[in-house]
């Protein structure tokens, strides 16, 4: 902020919110200055944020704002009435609705305050986990991991997708998460082949290959995994694309170290299964924290990045993948941790080829 | 679009892609054009999108365009290769980085081309459901009234809100929704005092009133339902206010009609509620459709809106509720369909208080 020459911070992403103040609620704004925070919320979170300030993961110098009439004309008293003029917003968590009604607000209320637009000045610290981030991110892996060998037992010939999908999130509440972090995919057969594919009345059979993806929200942070199974004996074929997948995804966390290059690490796994005739679609791995998927992107370069580097903090998901149309597909996901010297695999479950 | 002497409307609110084509992944964004409709949507997504396109419910005049390098860029191309010049964009759902590096990319490929600030075009139409919507709307809310008979033998003493709440999110996947609508709540004793409690590890214990809201996404629509309960017998206090929100809610479903006011509608709940000596913050409801809080708004006029009338083909809840801080709560909703005479109750479950 003191580079930027702002006199404030109107931080608007909820994420970025329940980072700066672990507030877990639906509606909040924050405004960041030098040595104070306002926090605007509405009637329905009073109580919370009043709990919140006595527990021991309070936000210091934190002063309630409870919003009157809306949160906009709440928001643009504030900032008037503290004087503030050079005022930074999130621009990829503004909307142009937003903007341009507490812009004309400013007018009036505030000749002279200005509106700069600012990008991912939250996320930046963000992107790399403390302490406290690590431990719950830790234990949150533990328990996912729990969930992948409970949830072998109810991966089962006649079972729909649907129903299988239903046991996983009630296995991943009962292990302690909140919530499902994404709606969870259970694909058989072809449907392996789709990345995104929604879980559907298809029963599994006999030979079906499973991709299994499914993820957390623990303490507010998120944490996804990825096993594919098969119902029955594995052909030589699903054998083939499995290994090929394991081998990616083993190569690609093996190149993970602080200093190195995420378009790297996508790279070898790309690489290491092109050699094998497959390739995928996606990027080969996302950051996870308060969001299912932040940064760093484990991609390919797009020709306007610049150099990226990994740093020690930085936690992140390895899940490459084969898809092949009409056949199947096969994915293995884990979350790894950049540490000092190297990687630590968060979580921990075999790869092997399971057959059910 | 013509009033607006649009050439094209830039659609990037999923919820309205979702009502304009039925699509119902997680990007992709809509060029409506008159006559022609252009969809931008990732690898992720093509194989779904022409299913789509071959299903009964598909939207006529759609062209699918890939992403090629990202979704900003492709949009640019697209609206620069088509010669669109007056293009309308979503204010409220566009963010101010992504209308900033749009402009820029046009001043350079396309300039003369104007990006013009829209609010509400597609909401205008969503807020009247058709005979379509209706159906699945009916339907969604009798497997909800299934479900809130269902899980009245959850409820037990002994239980936390947590496993409760875990019960009835699989109760609503049972019933055929393929989500719960919102993280339900449970809250019992004095949490029923928070309208918007989490469910936490507080046991469910004789005497206890527990509130209990939970929706579900029934093909991709959203219903919503709550019941206050009495862990065995309840007080005479817990009567009083128990029956003067039941009078509430009734009093506030007999008031609606096509042609009246939603802030009416409001005002019927307020003063019923009011008379007895309870209060509320939150509206008195909330539209129903693809998102679970949309328009219409049951609630207080605030200064700056004009007139509102409701019109058939509008779906809301009806949520009266009373809180007594450090004591406990009572909200009783159900979901109603303004009719061509009067209000079509959608969801069905008694609304007397059931004592466990």
């Amino acid at each position: 902020m003191a580079v930027r020459g702002l006199d404030a911070l109107v931080v608007t992403s909820l994420s970025n919110v329940l980072f700066l103040t672990n507030f877990a609620g639906s509606a909040g704004i924050l405004v960041l200055t030098p040595g104070k925070v306002w926090f605007i919320t509405d009637f329905r979170y009073v109580t919370a944020v009043a709990n919140l300030r006595e527990s021991g993961h309070a936000c210091p110098d934190l002063e309630l704002v409870r919003v009157n009439g809306s949160y906009e004309t709440t928001l643009a008293e504030l900032l008037s009435a503290r004087g503030l003029r050079q005022i930074g917003f999130e621009a990829a968590h503004t909307t142009v609705a937003r903007h341009a009604w507490l812009a004309a607000a400013l007018a009036k209320s505030a000749p002279g305050a200005a509106l700069v637009s600012t990008d991912g000045l939250v996320e930046a610290v963000r992107v790399r986990k403390d302490q406290y981030e690590i431990a719950i991110l830790r234990e949150a892996a533990r328990r996912l991991s729990g969930v992948a060998v409970r949830i072998m037992a109810d991966v089962r010939r006649g079972r729909t997708e649907r129903e299988v999908a239903m046991t996983i999130d009630l296995r991943i509440r009962e292990a302690g998460f909140s919530a499902p972090a994404f709606e969870t995919i259970v694909a058989g057969g072809p449907n392996g082949a789709l990345p995104h594919a929604r879980p559907g009345e298809r029963k599994l059979g006999e030979g079906d290959l499973v991709v299994l993806d499914f993820g957390g929200v623990y303490d507010s942070y998120c944490v996804d995994l990825s096993r594919t199974v098969s119902i029955g004996v594995a052909s030589g074929r699903a054998r083939e694309v499995h290994s090929a997948v394991r081998e990616a995804h083993d190569r690609a966390i093996a190149a993970v170290a602080p200093g190195r290059s995420p378009f790297e690490v996508d790279r070898v796994a790309r690489d290491t299964l092109g050699a094998r005739g497959f390739a995928f679609g996606h990027g080969t791995g996302h950051g996870l924290g308060i969001d299912v998927h932040e940064e760093p992107r484990i991609a390919r370069r797009r020709p306007d990045m610049g150099d990226e580097t990994l740093l020690a903090g930085m936690v992140f998901t390895i899940e490459p993948g084969a898809y092949l149309p009409g056949w199947g597909g096969v994915r293995i996901e884990d979350d790894v941790l950049v540490t000092d010297t190297g990687v630590e695999l968060l979580t921990d479950v075999t790869t092997e080829l399971v057959e059910i």
